[in-house]
């Protein structure tokens, strides 16, 4: 009689976009003529890059001649999409990451969830809240947590809350940790870490033997000069971080799929006997066992992004989006709602009025205003009051939006 | 003090396949004027089928508007993709199988591994032997079993053994087990199940709630009219089994990737208190958290597969390296050696020479006839004194080692 994870079970009932999606469905089907404008979802809209659409034309046209057909690639991505990465990402920044540290994956939501496959079942696990419920879920599908609490929590987690009062940054937790998820720019607050904060972090680790993992999917966004875009821009942090980058909210490709993930070689945990492990060994053997690799045709799509035509094409795509986040920003400013984020990050985080919940508020969006965001409280206890906006959308329909909220929002 | 996963120290030094990659680099250092023929790894050689490709190319450039553009899909896969896999590969075959239980994904290597995910920690495991490594090297990664022996073997696994004597096709097991690996048409013996064998498994799996996990990655190779293509042409089997597949090695796409796994409604298992949960659910659960789906281009691309052209082209693609296999098949059984499989797979079988080990016929091919193959020992115990030969390669470079053989390999 085969049995199942149990730890399934304590999973809440729906992934917090599911249930988003069910609500906008029953109501777009009571309103079938509301124009809903969708600022939920962190999905972006803009078209691909067309330095990544010739290179990818290019690797399916070889891929139908002999001499250049490509059948099963290394599973940690081909070299030349690595070197273009440790070049552009790492070495341009100072960092001392070499390409063999660099493992090619089709997404950071999978690596994120994946790389607890590589560690052992009594660490003690820290988020930040809100938080990008993978974070969580995968570790309520590994056993590591106890049951769900109504506030959302999981018993076991530590939740490190990040509110306007700490600047959505929170300090190092008061309790022991073994493994803590960062995630700068954050989805969803849309704060940033400074440089002094990531230090404060990785010397933490290092005092501690604290695991790092390091989601830095929305790095582009970053764009006030002194910010670190990598944690490996802090010395020391290739001992105790791994940190997960992606091609997703940069290059367009959220429905292409492609990003990266960085497992140093000086970084080591302990096996239960106390002896140091080099993580990168683990790591490197789960992806060459249990994964294939990215798409041929994707990696090539990917090394464009990293072209003189890729580069000025992507840094065009971000500007777009943060355009679309200070027009967001602006307009809801000027309805005399505190707002948050979208300075170094695609996402507004929006103080929700006062007496409403992050859920109430998001059904007054959508019935009144016709406009889908992201209910707080479904990233945590400490996002209950606060609402995300994404910029990830056309002018045309962030104006439009604005417009309708402009005239009726009142806070 | 944050800890690794301690089962990564059982698992052996190296995957099969980077042990014959490390002998062959060493050999072809030695010896750089050598023309190396590899029959070792399973991956194809011939383009990629020009339906494919231009479906490939249409998505790429539907990506480049505004109006076509394709952000985040849904995680289990497109539903015209779904949709066209229900119809050609189940319902066309009287298979009871919708659209909804089919999960595109980026490989059935993947798959295979991460389905442990959703399973606990306790079911007794069922291999055969010889056997594709990832079965066994999850298990292991997952806590499944103990360490590892001499044989290759890990205690806590059941190994049913399949050798000439049984055709390589294992009866049931006498011990009990929760969950049993089959594969068929099988990777590496070249074996396949009759309508007859699998009857029996999905008999025996109703009686002991039994799941069975059915890798049918080669199912496009059966050319037998009375073979099954699907464990769901036997009635029930939608009670207990779960089917892999892939379009690597009928469509080429090794190295494309595109895959999916089916898993049936009505399957169920038991939670730790004894009450049924469907895994479909759990598997749906797992999905949506720790992947993102395919990339849509390659997406359209396996659709193409099944266009009037495309299947063509499969066929073509199919035919091919079968005749490269019998061509393997022909040579050895003139030069007095045992063959089989290569029938209804890309593999054939080949039991060495008497008094020669695996590795020992591994070099000897390498050294005296610069031919690369595949060691049965390396899938496990039984499949020691064996050794596989893969059809995929040009007919220019299987008629090269087979000539090569015929006039210098004596048994």
């Amino acid at each position: 009689m085969f049995r199942i994870n149990d730890n399934y079970l304590k999973l809440k009932a729906g992934y917090l976009f599911p249930e988003i999606a069910r609500r906008v469905g029953a109501f777009a089907e009571a309103h079938p003529d509301a124009q809903i404008i969708k600022l939920g979802i962190g999905d972006v809209t803009e078209p691909l890059p067309e330095a990544c659409r010739t290179a990818m034309i290019r690797a399916v046209n070889e891929m139908g001649k002999h001499e250049s057909f490509h059948g099963y690639g290394p599973e940690t991505g081909y070299t030349w999409l690595r070197e273009t990465i440790a070049e552009h990402e790492y070495i341009a920044r100072g960092c001392d990451i070499c390409a063999d540290e660099i493992f090619i994956s089709d997404g950071s939501k999978c690596d994120t969830g994946n790389i607890l496959d590589i560690l052992g079942p009594d660490n003690r696990i820290a988020v930040l809240d809100p938080v990008y419920p993978v974070y969580v879920d995968t570790n309520v599908m590994a056993g590591h947590t106890g049951t769900g609490q109504n506030n959302g929590h999981y018993e076991g987690l530590t939740y490190l809350s990040a509110t306007a009062s700490n600047g959505f940054v929170p300090a190092l937790p008061t309790e022991p940790v073994d493994v803590v998820y960062l995630c700068y720019p954050n989805n969803p607050t849309g704060a940033v870490a400074s440089r002094q904060t990531l230090t404060q972090w990785v010397r933490y680790a290092q005092e501690h033997e604290v695991l790092i993992l390091f989601d830095a999917a929305y790095e582009a966004y970053i764009t006030e000069p002194h910010l670190p875009h990598s944690i490996y821009e802090i010395s020391g942090a290739q001992e105790v971080a791994i940190e997960f980058r992606s091609f997703s909210k940069n290059a367009g490709f959220t429905g292409t799929r492609c990003a990266f993930t960085v497992v140093p070689k000086n970084l080591c945990g302990r096996s239960t006997d106390g002896s140091k492990v080099p993580v990168h060994e683990l790591w490197h053997r789960r992806q060459a066992t249990k994964f294939n690799a990215v798409s041929y045709i994707v990696q090539r799509g990917a090394e464009a992004a990293y072209s003189d035509a890729g580069r000025e094409q992507i840094a065009g795509l971000v500007n777009f989006y943060l355009e679309n986040a200070r027009i967001i920003r602006e307009a809801l400013t000027r309805n005399g709602m505190l707002v948050y984020g979208g300075i170094n990050a695609p996402y507004v985080w929006i103080r929700v009025p006062k007496g409403s919940s992050s859920w109430e508020f998001f059904d007054r969006l959508l019935n009144d205003f016709h406009i889908v965001g992201t209910p707080g409280s479904g990233f945590g206890a400490s996002g209950e009051g606060y609402f995300r906006l994404s910029a990830f959308n056309s002018r045309e329909n962030i104006e439009r939006a604005m417009e309708r909220l402009g005239s009726g929002l009142t806070v």
